[in-house]
């Protein structure tokens, strides 16, 4: 056979990037019989305006071509006068916001836009995994540091438990320091920072003269007694923070990938050229009907009707309702203060993973295939959020997704139930 | 003021690659008063078929979630089913294929998943204006080749008239080449590439082990005497291009963006690489959509309804009207013999260009600016699709885009005879 061409290998920039959780665990959980709690895929009924207005505007010819590449005009006017009321501050939907091939499409607009190779970019652990290799693809190296569990007793495990060490934080910003990737309220932990723990990072941002990447893809998803505080709102940090959203978060339609970046121009420009010379623009209908759903709800704001307020509403129940069922089982929930993830350690379940192939895998790793298979259903092992020097320290972790109908979750509790039977 | 951080500078690889024809003319063209000659926007009917799938699909709440990353199943499967009657032979629907962010999105996957910096890669002026960016920000080097006319004296000119010098195009391989990006049907020129001009490429390829990057999103629009040949289909050429396709260009769908790579898993792989570490995945309702789209057509190919066949043939009476009101106006255009654009030279108008800001833009910006201001009729300066050294040759040249319904052509048939009763 002859001697495949070096000319047909991947690029340096992408070596050593091709695993990716998502792909190898959704292929797993795509059989119909699996009760599928893994990605963040909703499966909840959708706001009927939301499916209507795009229903709707697909019948319509000029709203199925070419729109403007930084943004349809409708949609960034919608997202300013959202965000003018939430920065209270005027946002230019023209030079300020950047619509994006959903919220990942920022991510990698924002990376490839602003961080050079030799820069050090700040990521904090657990973390959504394409931050990691987004951050190598540009040739910069992640530097990592861990959220940590307080001892908690008797009480409940919640997500705000886990915090930074002021003082592990600020041993990383050094003058290579071009990033930090914060997301708040977080994946996988739901965890929200407080006022007190944004303050930390933005006066390491200001004082390293750091800029700061702010994924709050579910900012609208905080649960009682929380709030989402937005750190591009600190002193001194519009200009220097991207702000990163979704739609797919905000009105659970992943499906139609439209994401958006809000920064200062002398930002946001530099994301506007990575998108030109990547995919140019983003789909016209779905931005359209966007822009729709987004006015609805901006007219209602204080009304709890607003998808803003019923849809945590109708989650917190949800996450009560994961989080009394995986205690029952004998587990010790990490009980999240936002976003529609809820993780648990899993070591306690009875699973004999001794014929599971792959043994160099981490233990949540094999823990959710066995379970896939054997328990038809499917989670995602918290170390897919994790570098290889901090796998170990979660890979007894589980993550549960629990954006789901009533009936899913029944079906859950079902296999939980007998599965603990089983081992009493 | 205080001096601005270097952190909020672009990272290296976007230097220089802000200016956009596309962002620069469309914001131009967006005055409603203006005949919009410009962008490849469709203005035609839709198929009714393609929006009403969208239309219904939206309603199902299902798929506006999450689809698979590489390509929604049934999209892939159309697609896969599709190509392996055009190739005679199979195509693996999930190795083989990848559905990107419109044809964009997949040029991109290509140059960066496989293009590293310090390769060369070859690009055939005048070119699709993106394809140089591309290259540079993956650090590579753009080798520029033009296509040539030959003198036509009296007869018609033909995009046909434009070629390749064979050896000139292979003074330009070498050791470091890495890939040649050809387009056929080619943006802006109409031409069609025979088999005998892709057999010099084919051998070239092959002779210099070089990857070749397709771009035929124009494959189904080719006039009378014409025949779209696929490059990859040549023996010893599977193996080594990527050949990419458009939903915008077949089914007049621009705003859906939508496009695919079809290729060898060898390669397509890389680019998949890409695409779960920049976008991760495309919107579902379209792929659906889409996907219900191609069957009906699939199914019909040989009947003069499939818009396969029946597009071509309206954009072909929309061409000759083109021509012959150019050729009225005094005008000597460039026949296509594919794509929807016809080039004309232009320095015969009569237009006083004096008072045109920026003296150092090539003739054919100012042209067009003046044009859209005066004349209220907008186009694209065919030096936008060169590279610098170029630009010269081509700045007497401006593109028409005539995928537009007759009353469109009417407006712009009026602007022109009134400019020219003016002049006479």
């Amino acid at each position: 056979m002859r001697k495949m061409s070096s000319k047909f290998k991947n690029a340096k920039r992408i070596e050593g990037l091709d695993s990716n959780v998502w792909i190898e665990f959704t292929k797993l959980a795509a059989d119909p019989s699996v009760v599928n709690l893994g990605q963040g895929l909703p499966d909840i009924s959708l706001p009927m305006y939301i499916k209507e207005e795009l229903s709707k505007i697909a019948t319509t010819d000029s709203l199925n071509q070419y729109t403007r590449g930084f943004g349809h005009p409708s949609l960034v006017k919608a997202l300013s006068c959202l965000y003018e009321k939430l920065y209270q501050n005027q946002i230019n939907p023209d030079k300020e916001i950047l619509v994006t091939v959903g919220a990942y499409g920022s991510l990698f607009n924002a990376i490839h836009g602003l961080i050079d190779e030799g820069d050090e970019v700040i990521i904090i652990v657990p973390f959504y995994d394409c931050y990691e290799p987004m951050v190598r693809m540009a040739g910069a190296t992640p530097v990592f540091v861990p959220l940590r569990s307080k001892p908690v007793d008797g009480r409940k495990w919640s997500s705000s438990d886990w915090t930074l060490d002021p003082q592990e934080l600020a041993s990383k910003f050094n003058s290579k320091t071009k990033a930090i990737i914060l997301n708040t309220p977080h994946n996988p932990l739901g965890k929200v920072y407080t006022r007190e723990e944004l303050q930390v990072i933005a006066d390491l941002c200001i004082k390293y003269d750091t800029l700061c990447i702010s994924d709050e893809v579910y900012e609208w998803l905080v649960y009682a007694g929380n709030k989402h505080l937005k750190i591009a709102t600190f002193p001194g940090m519009w200009e220097r923070t991207i702000t990163i959203g979704s739609a797919g978060k905000t009105f659970s339609v992943t499906g139609w990938k439209l994401g958006w970046s809000i920064g200062p121009d002398h930002l946001i420009k530099h994301l506007q050229t990575v998108q030109q010379n990547t995919v140019y623009t983003c789909a016209t209908p779905l931005q359209e009907a966007l822009a729709h759903a987004f006015w609805i709800d901006i007219k209602r704001m204080d009304d709890p009707e607003c998808y803003f307020n019923s849809l945590p509403k109708e989650l917190e129940l949800k996450r009560d309702r994961m989080v009394h069922l995986l205690e029952s089982i004998g587990l010790k929930p990490i009980v999240p203060d936002g976003g529609y993830f809820i993780i648990a350690d899993v070591s306690l379940m009875d699973a004999d993973l001794s014929d599971m192939e792959n043994n160099n895998e981490p233990y949540d790793y094999k823990f959710v295939k066995w379970m896939t298979k054997n328990k038809k259903l499917s989670a995602i092992p918290v170390s897919a959020f994790c570098n290889s020097e901090t796998k170990l320290q979660f890979e007894k972790f589980v993550r549960f997704c629990f954006i789901k109908k009533d009936s899913t979750l029944d079906a859950a509790e079902e296999i939980f139930k007998a599965w603990s039977r089983q081992k009493s």
